[in-house]
């Protein structure tokens, strides 16, 4: 996978030099998760072909998966009309989730007015991220 | 559909009390696009059961399509592990992209490493936005 500078530059981050970029599931089409990228999180992504990510609250980078094995591999990337927000579409290893669900969007606005889990968790947390 | 005011609640805005909602395709799974709510606008998103925005370009609401007449219906409304970012399943009329394709993110990474159009505009933009 190839993305040039020139691509690059043509995205346009916010002031803290970020842009969100959403995962989808390339096989099933669910969206996965939102986070943010900077330009070398993006060159990141692209060379390794694994999606590489900011954290705004560690203010480190991360590969999505280094703690839990739950690697996203990369299949197209792609910029919206505004040049403003990225998506990726990867092939997820295991949970997306940090909580242990195969998406982040596990919880919907119910019958009641409430956010209920919608989806079965894969994994318990404890297990995934054994180091902690 | 509802949402509670205690669910409202729940939603991590940020510093400018806004929070991104991923519009996604409820009949074939594409995503459409991303844009920012206030909680005013999810408020009149679930009353309406129609998208609702707030526009930090043009510091107002607007609904989706109420120029174009291309709006997106309600299917349901998702909320992250980290209460910071939603998703919204909805039914599209005619394209959601204001470009004239059925989703935002048209472009994607090329072989050669530019930003290339993948999919075919649905409708020519002077003809979808005659007002202006």
């Amino acid at each position: 996978m190839k993305l040039s500078e020139e691509a690059i530059g043509q995205i346009k981050f916010n002031e803290q030099g970020l842009v969100p970029a959403i995962v989808q599931d390339a096989e099933n089409g669910q969206v996965l998760m939102m986070a943010w990228m900077n330009a070398d999180s993006i060159r990141d992504t692209v060379r390794t072909g694994k999606t590489h990510f900011w954290s705004r609250s560690r203010k480190k980078y991360w590969m999505k998966g280094e703690s839990s094995g739950h690697v996203q591999e990369v299949v197209s990337l792609h910029v919206d009309c505004d040049g403003d927000t990225l998506l990726v579409r990867a092939r997820q290893t295991g949970a997306a989730c940090h909580e242990g669900y195969r998406s982040c969007f596990f919880r919907a606005a119910g019958a009641d007015g409430a956010w209920m889990a919608t989806e079965q968790r894969l994994a318990d947390p404890n297990e995934i991220y054994k180091k902690k």
